[in-house]
């Protein structure tokens, strides 16, 4: 995953653009992706497609003609949506086009213009006190112009059409965290439930924030209905514990799967109330929709001071945070593909487990009085209310070993789904 | 406020009778009101109108026609709704009548004999001690006889005929916060409300302890369904910190709304649950009523040793304490004017506030990025399940800013109430 | 009770068979018994009434003959339900039927095998490893063969037909506390009730576990509407605290007034949450019933290292901690037997107590402000909603003050039930 980090990280990417395009290309070398391509003008719920921006070059150069600042350097050079410039100006008009970061002098901040036509620069505050006054040439080569968004998706077919989706924004230019680790744990995560067909049907979506998520939404209200769960997925590689927030309902299958998994695996973690700031959740559980769809970080959004800044760069996600990212993602997913509800079906009295060899079945296992337990509460509580983490958390039994226990009764018969 | 307290205290109030009419005609003098008179036998729900009593004076006197214990000094020290007597008796009979606060000696109680024909007179412990034995002259010159209970009503018409009403009694003689203080605080809330229409129409009703609450109900069986909120006033202005009792709901708007305004006022204070006791919410928490009222008071009922004693008097009650309780009456009132439930008209995903201009109003605002906060969940949460002061209650954004947000994005036509 | 706990100690109790027979014939010696006897191969259920299991002598000898154990010194010496043996055998194969308590090496286990047949001895480690190697006779003079399965009912008649099932378990052999001294309570418990009719009926099961509840469910069906609540009695005389584990339903009324008496009798107590495990509330609670049936213990279930021991014997129980048993069953019964749901029939506005003379009533009593409070709390929540311990409850006032009010009010005819 962190291969992958690297080899993104240069490319300037942003709401719209080829930057996009070449991200979503490699990361199609690892899983196929169905790329969409919705063209500028398109009017998307409350909102219309923006023209699409490309650049090619970018520089501020002294009389000397040499550059004082390059985006050939970082992407994170050029204010995003920066309308192209081609001038030449005393450094005192320049100044009010120059963003800095004065508290952390050697970093360059990320900064945007999307609505609003702009142009300017980031840079590091110590490369601008180190630059005399004078005249400088400033050029952004940039194209603002009918184009196109670009999304992806990748679907994982699972056993049943009921949905769960994972998505994460790829929108932003060399930033680390934020979300090069987002978009590689994503990858591998779909790799990973391909491995053996998962219950439900996975679908990815690799698109550009807020409006790419707005656009999926408006082109799929077919498809809403089916979408039972989901998770955005950010900040996903930095070294601090894991973050879940929950669904704006709060108690959404998703909540207490990531709830029930992250404690149980005793990881430190903080789970946070939902609120319509953030990631693309904000959309997701926008109130006409209101899905079942939290977000899952490390550090979250805003909560580090690399934060949209050139330190969030390769060297600021680690490997390991990304695997345990990846793992806390599986352990939820298979919670959520063998949740279920049964029904007891011989619900009077508790039926005789030895006679069906239930009991035998567990002869020579060391566990076999938890597993026990674990069928003794799977049937005292299949009346048709209860899940299985309903079970594991009533009981206190490991989910698995409950799931297992409701394997066994299915298979004796005794409960149905 | 603190002058009408001194104005108010010498009368002799009970539950019917002069003192009550004259106290209503000084309170006339700052707000109009309508004066109500109910004649002695009328069934009010499962009572009936007492006898109207009325005094003259009322003193012992030794031989010497020295006047020991005079009602002229203070209306405390005759034992409420006593029945004429003019005998001559040893201070051994007189004894039997004679009521006193061992634990205060220089205080004297307050007592009363509403429903129960008696007389008495109520006088310091060391008032007592220093009487010699021998006779006495006691004269009480008052009168039981048909007449009427008094009650006033004064209204602030609001933008809608849903009323809240505000009820203080108004029959306890000579005693400064309970319930004088109460008074001259609803005095000046209604004033205070009328300065701009309020959202509620407010009803003030000065009315005697329960005998009066009970009229104005049996009297206003009509418009029961028109009051959506209440508050009883008393003990208004004794220097304790604030107590709040919630209604026999407990959950009722008023309780939601006075622990909100307490709790971010971060004034010290006490959230109290309902009990059958105390003072008039006895009735309209009545289980076939059951109305959202609550009741604020300082220093609650019967929690200062100054209670019902001749120590609640004007300087027991401070001017800073009245404004105070003033004060959090007006900021409940404003929140429970605003607290409105709205509808997203553009509820699937976000809608773009951008384009709306609601970003550019925030410009030069320092708080423009929770104004902005405020946007994103008022939008959120309006799908007619939650008001606003339930958006303020999980944003964790003050009311006001909430409320603001409300107004700014119903002004650009993406809400509607 | 403890001189019948030692009067049924040494009995071979089972889940069928003579020594039920025997252990119920002494408990009819307290109370009347209707005892049921329900054929070998009746299905009951999942379930299937198994052959009789009759036992007249059993033992381990040398070839002396000297009993090296012998069923005659302790019951628990036999595995229960073994088929018959009569062989001799080297003590190294004899050894595969032995069952000892290695950590408690003069303790006798208790071990069974209802469902496959077996054979076996239990007996002391110490005992075990004084034998010398060598042949041994080895007899078990029992048998397994068509007869019945033994249980028997009390009834104590109330005032409506609701019934409440106090279920103890009675097949296990020569162990005190579990069961002896729940068969003991239960016992004086029927008697006590019986003193004066009680509101509800109680129907007292004396039945093997597990197979004797499920036998009583089965021919009971059209009976189970009219149960209402119940306690299973275990484990009664151990000198631990109480536990009263809830049932499944967590809130039924015996919940709440098991934990209300426990709470308020200010015992050291303990509340457990249900699992499927444990006694016959495993049945009672199963999901087609749920019935609202709890369990009352000392110690629970396997708590102790005594439990299902030898060392499990009449002097592990006291007299002390059975009357402690006895004395919370009568407190819990008393409650839920007064515990009414009212409708005030003057709900608007409070009645007018004094005219109906309720508070002379109180005039000589110590508590009168408390009945006095009571009276104004029960008219407050009697809106059909609230039971009596809801007021008690919320009013924080004794559950029998409250129910004493309750009582004045109707005989008032304030209210009705």
């Amino acid at each position: 995953m962190h291969a992958l980090v690297e080899r993104l990280y240069p490319l300037c990417r942003s709401i719209t653009g080829d930057g996009v395009r070449a991200t979503l290309e490699i990361v199609g070398e690892y899983i196929p992706l169905k790329v969409h391509e919705v063209p500028t003008g398109t009017q998307v719920l409350d909102w219309t497609v923006p023209e699409e921006w490309n650049i090619r070059d970018a520089y501020i150069a002294d009389l000397s003609g040499k550059r004082v600042v390059d985006f050939a350097a970082s992407s994170l050079h050029v204010l995003g949506y920066s309308v192209p410039v081609s001038r030449t100006m005393p450094l005192a008009e320049l100044r009010g086009h120059l963003h800095t970061l004065p508290d952390h002098p050697s970093w360059v901040p990320y900064r945007t213009s999307y609505y609003q036509p702009e142009w300017g620069f980031c840079l590091a505050q110590e490369t601008l006190d180190a630059l005399p006054d004078g005249e400088y040439e400033v050029r952004i080569d940039s194209t603002l112009a009918d184009g196109h968004l670009t999304y992806a998706e990748h679907v994982v077919p699972g056993q049943v059409p009921d949905e769960v989706i994972v998505s994460c924004h790829v929108c932003h230019p060399s930033l680390a965290n934020d979300n090069l680790a987002g978009i590689a744990v994503a990858t591998f995560l779909a790799r990973a439930l391909a491995e053996r067909t998962p219950y439900h049907t996975y679908r990815f979506i690799f698109a550009p924030g807020t409006i790419g998520a707005i656009t999926w939404l408006a082109r799929n209200a077919e498809r809403i209905d089916r979408v039972k769960h989901g998770l955005v997925l950010a900040c996903a590689g930095d070294r601090g514990s894991l973050t879940y927030k929950q669904s704006r309902r709060g108690d959404a299958e998703i909540d207490r799967v990531m709830r029930h998994v992250l404690a149980a695996s005793e990881r430190p973690h903080r789970v946070a109330e939902f609120t319509p700031y953030g990631y693309d959740e904000r959309q997701f559980c926008s109130p006409g929709f209101d899905l079942g769809v939290g977000s899952l970080t490390r550090t979250p959004y805003a909560g580090y001071p690399e934060y949209h800044t050139s330190a969030d760069n390769p060297a600021f996600v680690s490997p390991e945070a990304m695997a345990d990212t990846l793992a806390v993602c599986r352990e939820a997913f298979a919670v959520l593909d063998r949740n279920r509800r049964y029904l007891n079906l011989s619900p009077y009295g508790e039926p005789q487990l030895g006679r069906r060899g239930l009991y035998d079945s567990l002869g020579g296992r060391s566990d076999a009085k938890q597993a026990q337990m674990a069928m003794l509460w799977v049937l005292n509580l299949s009346d048709g209310e209860h899940s299985l983490l309903d079970v594991a958390e009533r009981s206190g039994l490991p989910f698995d070993t409950v799931a297992d226990a409701a394997g066994a009764l299915h298979g004796a018969g005794l409960i149905k789904a």
